[in-house]
């Protein structure tokens, strides 16, 4: 058998295929002459399994995609706060040019609009606009685990027609949010916005955001949580429209847009997705690549407010060891984050008291948050206090490794153990 | 041994026991007589499990937490698209005073703000103002597990000092958002805001939010997915501040409050979650509610951008029940969604070409959305073709209810049947 | 002879006979039922001459236009000061509603808007609105110099559709700018907009605001030269157009327009004007109002800007009295502002030193502005420091009567004395 | 006798002495090194008679105070309607920056804000910037009556921190406002800002514009009237404040300031005035200037409400030229505009019947606009159809030189002749 998940896709783009809405971007003559029948969809899994359809070998240029990228780094660089400093999260709403800057605070309202990613290109930690661009080609590239790079004649063009962000430059240098050359950071930023990726870099990338930080394919943790969680807060509320609140209940994917074609959406905890095809609808955003969005919503039911609840199958089994029932084990899957372990510890409270040991199998759990190693740390103690025996199997480490740095009492981990399975 | 959750909550309640900011609200006299010190939360799992702390047996004036459940209603009775006609669901942004409508529309920009929610209440289906509070309070008052009350002396307070909602209801009169009489409506939404609630009331309310719209306790469908995903998105993008990207960052739960100090929240998949403390800031939010819902989100890690992956504990075993294995068992646990029924029919494609049957497990499955069924349906017809039998375990008809509704080939049904675990 | 102007006026009216455009107001019944062929013109000069052509016997009710005359009775009675406090002065901009206030002072931005208006009419000191009403309607009444009368039928009909300006009442009680009860208010400012007024009326009242207050016919100061100068300030930059800079380069005449048709203008120190045509445009402005006012200002050279050099007509003519040209007469004619009055010391500092009487003669003269008095005396002080005598031929004592309140030196009055001309 | 008004002057300027508030520019080191006590007042009437107080020699550059004269230059040579297709004349409101456009037009709202200003100066009739400055250079030198010189140093200064105005520069060419190099044309613009003047050269020039366009000291024609209105106009709404309503109803004066510290004001028909004083407040008006032009508005009465009625003095006398009473001569003084000739026919067609002589002496005539002509032809044919003959003293030929261009009927002519006074 042959999984129909490609199927899928392939018949999403089908579908779309009639739609012949839309214009090329007419601003740069290099986009201008881009094929308009370029059609292409990836979507990642959050374990790294990539599907693809149509196009999905044709390289474009990354555009404003590449913002919350920049935006990752600058957190992951300076921290929130810093960062924050510069520029804002809220959506700019219905501005009709992105010009202007928040009222009280002078800063630009948001990293998704030009002004905001200007800003944030510059505090991409590098010496010089040509570096900052390269640093994050970088970046990109050990994501989409291949060598990514610019597109020199997109580069060009774009420097030839660029008074709208030099005069945006030039704004930001005068209010002091920019503190050096506004020209420098302008091409920099230009420069950023003509790194070229495929469908499926892009949703190999989103699969890092969508996992939390972590590559699927490394294992290396690339951004902390907490610059995910700020990333993703910030491309669903002002990444795609004017009107925030449209694309949050109609597509419910923290998404962004590039004026090449492509999209590029995260839902955490579930898929990374890409998409392109060049025809643009007046807000800049591809066409077609709304409409497969909106798809992906609606039929396949990626909305971040489609909750899936994970605390029901945190416990795969409960059995006795031995025949006389002196060691039970708790076999466990999946992510320990508060509702799963709240039900974890839900189900043990139920325990008899009589004295015998427990068995924690953690041999199936990926991922261990700071507040379900609390909180199983306390139910331990409690066992413990109980008067049982606890033992915890932990072949990869993810629970003890991190345990002993919190100091916790260590008068407990005499019992905690690895036991072979 | 006790679970240490409602530990967890009193010790969040106890941090913020030191947060002596803020102010009683003073335009409703009653309000202004309102105890202080008062402070309460509560926490429901989505299978319906209730902790509380602090004074949760206290009753306090739903006030602008009965928004969300009146936009509810109006969307499950008029459909999305017709509510849309009358009310938006763009953040209203910086506006100093909520009077003002959309420029374009002429309607309310969304549901939360008083000139939304005012719209909203007139399109509850009933006769009067009176009696649509009273469809509310119904409402209400059957997913709280018991009848909910008015309380009369807010009302009467709140009707004395109405020239704000007033002058709201004229200005909507003027405009054609409403339709009929303002006074009647004005007051039929004030009194909307006076049912009495408790903590506890309330979460056990969002859990069934955070459930997709069943009733844990019943198992009650209450509202359409789709309409909870709108209430949801409305609320994390509307609810709380005019600085929609401020709360989205920060908790990252779609929340609201209301002017007698409650705050409420839903996060999907997950928890539903209350709060009470009557003092509030100057935007009109309880001051402990906030710093407590910033605790939950910060220290649980209860953010909606902390997406937990479900799909890798969606095959719970894989074994053969016979000993000439023959046939071959998958025992699945959870919801099907996209994710997890990608997951699954990965792993099945992995299974060997030789013909056996096949069986699957439904019997932990507690949700199958409609993508996943599709999904489903699919594999097992490729299965089929690969001459396989498909057996299906499915004793609460989860599965074969509806699809038969769905007019799929009857031919693949002959092997579809549940046996005996 | 004949004087031409009256066929001029006819002539205007003539040509804007042909402009069709426009449509009858509909939200009052009572305004859609009005005649759109009734065409009308009067202008008044500031001594009180008035012309008039088309229907200028017709009666129509006054509508907006009594913001400016409510405006002037609330400044007359507390003062600019207070009123300041209650209603700006900026023009509204492009706010497609009116509701909305100044963000920083939280009152309503002009009295030209409706907000204002109302809040102004709460101004009138009266008890009630119906009092209030009434004593506008006395005030302009003798103004006009005949009884005007309320259009009880628009009255009525106004009354129950009056959902914007109860909205906007309700509002401003919320923020306190109005102090009692809203509806009263409203209701009396309904009723102050049914005054039912002629162009002649028009005409007439407003050159009494040209004339700086005085009324030409009585010669009875109706309003104090600084509240005179704050209202025609108002109404050039807040009564016409959201646009007040169109209005004021292309017309520049301070006016206010009524929705029954009415545009009334004033030109300070020239003329006052009125004109009726019930269709109108889509600001609610006359559609042939306006183009006669448009008319009036580029053909006949009515426009603030074209200022009118009043000082080289100041001296009248010198001569000496006697032949042995001891006296020296300076007859003086028109009014001593600054200007006027820089023009007469400069020529008189050409008079020889030769101690001889200085005659000025102040028959001719119709006003003497504070400025022009001050100047006047220190004038005086010097020709007498250069041992000449001054006498002041001052018939309707415009000079002597205020000159002893101003606490002026006695030791120059003993040669101050009319003598016979 | 000495003219006492240079001490009304010196002692005004006095009084502001002990203003001390305010602070120096300090975005431009030159203006920052500014000496903050210097402190001058020139006010020139509109027959070009010049008084001043204070440090009335002393040279400081030009600034804001060149966009009227760019504006006044643009609109001599394209004609106004040209030119309002690329700058708008609404007053900017509050807007916090002066970057952003007209949201429909997408042009600079008024020619007084930076983006107006600069388009404004891309419009003057030469090559390159630096030929634009030089030209307005020439003109206003030729109205100064002397040559005035660039501030090299400021110039130099200014060019170095000109980020906002590149910023706005390049938002101009984005929108295609301008139309060529925006780096040109905003070194253009900085260098028309650092055009040297003193107080006295600015109230010369300013003279020019009360006096309708004609330089009082040499006669000539700088500016067609319809332009004079147009600056003055935008000047009243657009010059001083974000509030113009406020500066509308305070003052009352189209006025003008730039960041060195002056402020130039126009009374039209009155005078022109300029003071100095470098320490500004918070709006970067001179504190001082803003007080003195107060004074002179509340002091003097110079307001453009306070008319000066005009119409009174046009007739200076009526007498028989001979004793048989068949020659009657009316002596007129002063401008023909609508007002005074309406008074002038008014008063003769109580002309007795009888066939007699009229002479018309215009000798003291100044000007007669083209409505006063108009009226002036018409009342003349109805004498002469009354059998009345007709002639007309008109030693400066103002009746006579532009009547025939008007193609009036010949017949009458012949009876229009100068005769000896």
């Amino acid at each position: 058998m042959k999984t129909p998940v490609p199927d899928y896709l392939a018949s999403v783009l089908a579908r779309c295929d009639a739609n012949d809405g839309g214009a090329l971007a007419d601003y740069i003559p290099e986009l201008a002459h881009a094929d308009p029948n370029k059609l292409a969809l990836a979507l990642s899994t959050i374990d790294g399994e990539i599907y693809s359809a149509g196009d999905d070998q044709y390289e474009f240029s990354i555009q404003s995609m590449s913002k919350p990228f920049a935006y990752a780094l600058a957190l992951q660089h300076h921290g929130i706060e810093k960062v924050l400093e510069k520029v804002g999260v809220e959506p700019s709403g219905e501005a009709f040019n992105q010009i202007s800057l928040d009222s009280h605070s002078n800063t630009p309202k948001n990293p998704m609009i030009n002004s905001g990613a200007i800003t944030t290109h510059s505090l991409i930690p590098a010496e010089t606009g040509e570096l900052r661009a390269e640093k994050l080609r970088a970046f990109l590239s050990e994501m989409a685990g291949r060598e990514l790079s610019f597109d020199e004649e997109v580069y060009q063009s774009e420097l030839k027609t660029a008074y709208r962000n030099l005069s945006i430059g030039y704004m930001l240098r005068t209010v002091g949010v920019l503190e050096s050359d506004p020209v420098d950071i302008v091409e920099g930023y230009i420069r950023q916005c003509a790194i070229k990726v495929t469908v499926k870099d892009l949703a190999r990338i989103a699969s890092v955001f969508a996992n939390g930080g972590i590559d699927p394919h490394t294992g290396k943790c690339m951004l902390d949580r907490m610059v995910v969680r700020q990333v993703l807060s910030v491309m669903i509320s002002c990444g795609m429209y004017d009107a925030a609140g449209d694309w949050l209940t109609t597509v419910g994917i923290p998404a962004k847009s590039g004026v090449a074609g492509g999209i590029l959406g995260v839902l955490p905890g579930q898929v990374g997705v890409a998409v392109f095809s060049p025809k643009l609808d007046e807000h800049g955003n591809s066409v077609r690549g709304i409409e497969i969005m909106e798809r992906l919503s609606q039929d396949m039911g990626l909305h971040l407010m489609e909750g899936t609840p994970s605390a029901q199958t945190i416990v795969q089994g409960i059995y006795y060891l031995d025949e006389q029932k002196q060691i039970r084990v708790y076999e466990l899957r999946g992510v320990l984050q508060f509702t799963e372990t709240e039900m974890l510890l839900r189900t043990i409270q139920q325990e008899p008291d009589a004295p015998h040991s427990i068995v924690l199998d953690l041999s199936h759990i990926t991922l261990i948050h700071d507040v379900g190693r609390r909180m199983l740390l306390e139910g331990i103690d409690r066992l413990i206090d109980d008067a049982h025996e606890v033992l915890v199997v932990d072949p990869d480490g993810l629970f003890k490794a991190e345990t002993t740095d919190l100091g916790h009492e260590v008068k407990h981990y005499a019992n905690i153990q690895a036991i072979p399975h």
